[in-house]
């Protein structure tokens, strides 16, 4: 399946899917991003990190979701039109992402949903959980994206 | 209010909270987190983007949640010890962020709700809206963060 090619008629509850790269995230990754957009010392500062709440230091849990949507972007949801999310129902973040995780998705579907006000496009909810190397869950999301639906032909 | 001072029982339902700083986002911000974090056209190519259902380029939903985090951690919640996020119960994006828009939040404790396990810490939930120039919603979030309790004097 080629990127781009299912649209809202593809998607059934139960269907799964998985990501198609990894993600390592490495200390330097995560010192950056958190200095840009969470610069607290347990996600900048390894020293202060060992002494926090963390023991040790944690990737930003934002930075954990940034990933997940690369992740998802390079999947093999391969949505039409691409992947535009309508909103977040739940995000969690069981565990830190530490530095050296390497990451990957799971996905379900738990509900599709056609449009009321528009015959071209449909809801589909997916439940995705980030996993480290060791399948622990680092993020629980539910999401819901926009998806154009197959047109009858003309 | 020093960063770091308000504990737990600092907290009330009702009162509000903003952001110190405000961050203006540029085209070359939207195309740097976009390139990295999600690489679809209607984030990463300006062109492209005014063929796409955004009508010109708009900045990753996850990249307005990040410039979000930093809004929060330089604002005024100055919780004791950081913030520490339990949990998402909500997310969605009722407009894009565009470049030259500049950011800013508004955000009230919906609740309050001592640890059960814990005698050190408690749940406080926020409502978070970040709001461009224009004084329109490009994110509403409903997020609880975990915060220590000012424990009696020994």
């Amino acid at each position: 399946m080629q990127a781009g090619e299912r649209y809202f008629e593809d998607f059934s509850v139960g269907r799964a899917f998985v990501s198609i790269e990894t993600i390592t995230v490495t200390e330097a990754d995560i010192l950056a991003y958190a200095g840009r957009f969470d610069p607290q010392p347990f996600h900048t500062d390894p020293e202060a990190a060992r002494q926090s709440l963390f023991r040790g230091l944690a990737a930003s849990g934002w930075h954990t979701a940034s990933i997940t949507m690369r992740l998802m972007v390079t999947s093999d949801l391969s949505i039409a039109g691409g992947i535009v999310g309508r909103g977040i129902e739940g995000l969690e973040w069981p565990r830190p992402t530490r530095p050296g995780d390497r990451l990957g998705l799971k996905m379900e579907v738990v509900e599709t949903r056609p449009s009321r006000s528009d015959p071209r496009r449909g809801s589909v909810c997916l439940r995705v959980a980030t996993v480290n190397q060791d399948g622990e869950d680092v993020q629980r999301m539910t999401a819901t994206v926009i998806v154009p639906r197959r047109l009858p032909e003309e």
